[in-house]
């Protein structure tokens, strides 16, 4: 291809850094596809790394040595972060969210891929340095939120299912008491999905006493595998005794009054 | 904020254009962040513009009026969507796939970002013209992607559940039946998660006879709502009579023979 000018080449290395979050991008790689010497990359990606830590949009780091190159690890300043939770907790304060049984819809915030990108990207910058395998999280609201963190970690998402699936060949499954009901409930996962001896993470949209974080650990024994942190849009606070200990969570729900008024703010470590 | 250079301010558009696909962001956004002029920031954005159309990342879209602003729509060239095809399909066609009832293991697949991400770009490709207004899909395997693809439509995803869940408050409820195995199933979806006279495209990661798509149509029905497009990974191109007829995909499934080889390839569009 014709050679670019520095503010082509800067262009297309921020577009590909963003695109490939935590996954080691070679000079090589860079240097052939933009058709240019490793020397001019490296004075290109000097910039880049400056503007990207200015605007706080993240960190690009180098990578010494063979299998070298640099990585993009997103991130936003605090006070965006904290914006972005007070908007999320006016959306879901909102009265008209409570449905029977007091539970607050929230689907629909779920699966808004503007908030979940930037939910996904708050809650992967707590995890950067645990040396994470797979972002584990249960079916069904949870999923696009797990999938931006495991994007943003560059690992691979692992869904649990409420039941086997014909499709998943041979699973585990086990029994686990919800914190809250009290009922046993059953989840599983393909046999395949996973590697012995794995660090994973358990994202989710909502906490309460955290029997279905109590069940993915038990689960992840099955595997020899680790739960290394938990992560959550909504912890519930009000739920009584924890059944796990250590979890991040973006915002805290206390409960909902009898006049319907839902009881929700930012979680102490944004405000 | 100090006032950036060129090179740094082009590094910060892209950036924030290549987060925030298909949606219109204004100039005076780009002006108060970067504490720079409007005209500069239009001399910016042309370089932007080339820089994206040269290496084949998608189009900058000038908005004009008092809403104007860019949008970016992401895209790749026709020879990167036929390699990704072309690797997907290897991927898949392992013998070690084959689960018994001879259906193809893909969930790894369909839960790893950096797969997910461009199978979203492709099949978001084929809609930027349909005016649409939700992304529909099913729970669970497809999420991921359907979540990829509103993502860079700009727009919402809606997931229908296989049954009813306490925290959707009222649901409307179909059956259909699947058109391969000829089983009564149900589908249900939250009454508040679609408005009226809705364009929806649905996506999905397998489709055999096209049973879930014909149910997905009907239940749109129920919300006054009209299914404008289909888009698949893999479809099955064996499953004889098919339920519905126009769908895009980058994959077509025939069999698995008796040595337990997989019958795959790259669907028209891109071989």
């Amino acid at each position: 291809m014709e050679k670019l000018t520095r503010n082509s080449r800067i262009s297309a290395i921020t577009r590909i850094l963003t695109d490939n979050p935590n996954r080691i991008i070679s000079f090589n790689y860079f240097s052939e596809l933009l058709n240019s010497a490793k020397s001019t990359i490296s004075e290109d990606m000097v910039i880049v790394k400056d503007t990207m830590e200015k605007m706080n949009f993240g960190k690009v780091l180098t990578i010494a040595g063979a299998a070298g190159g640099v990585k993009y690890i997103p991130d936003i300043s605090i006070e965006s972060k904290k914006e972005f939770a007070e908007e999320i907790c006016r959306l879901l304060k909102d009265k008209s969210r409570v449905v029977p049984g007091n539970f607050i819809y929230m689907t629909d915030i779920m699966f808004k891929p503007r908030v979940v990108s930037m939910a996904g990207v708050i809650l992967a910058s707590h995890f950067y340095d645990k040396d994470v395998d797979y972002v584990v999280t249960v079916e069904t609201k949870g999923v696009p939120l797990a999938y931006e963190v495991a994007k943003n970690l560059g690992v691979q998402l692992v869904t649990v299912r409420r039941e086997n699936k014909v499709t998943e060949g041979p699973t585990v499954s086990i029994n686990y008491v919800s914190g809250s009901s009290g009922r046993i409930q059953n989840m599983s996962l393909a046999r395949r999905s996973l590697n012995k001896g794995s660090k994973c993470i358990f994202i989710d949209d909502f906490m309460r006493a955290g029997g279905t974080a109590k069940g993915i650990k038990d689960l992840l024994n099955e595997f020899e595998s680790e739960l290394v942190g938990i992560g959550v849009l909504v912890e519930s606070v009000s739920a009584g005794r924890k059944l796990v200990e250590e979890r991040i969570s973006i915002l805290e729900f206390d409960s909902v009054d009898d006049e319907g008024n839902i009881n929700m703010r930012i979680s102490p470590s944004y405000s």
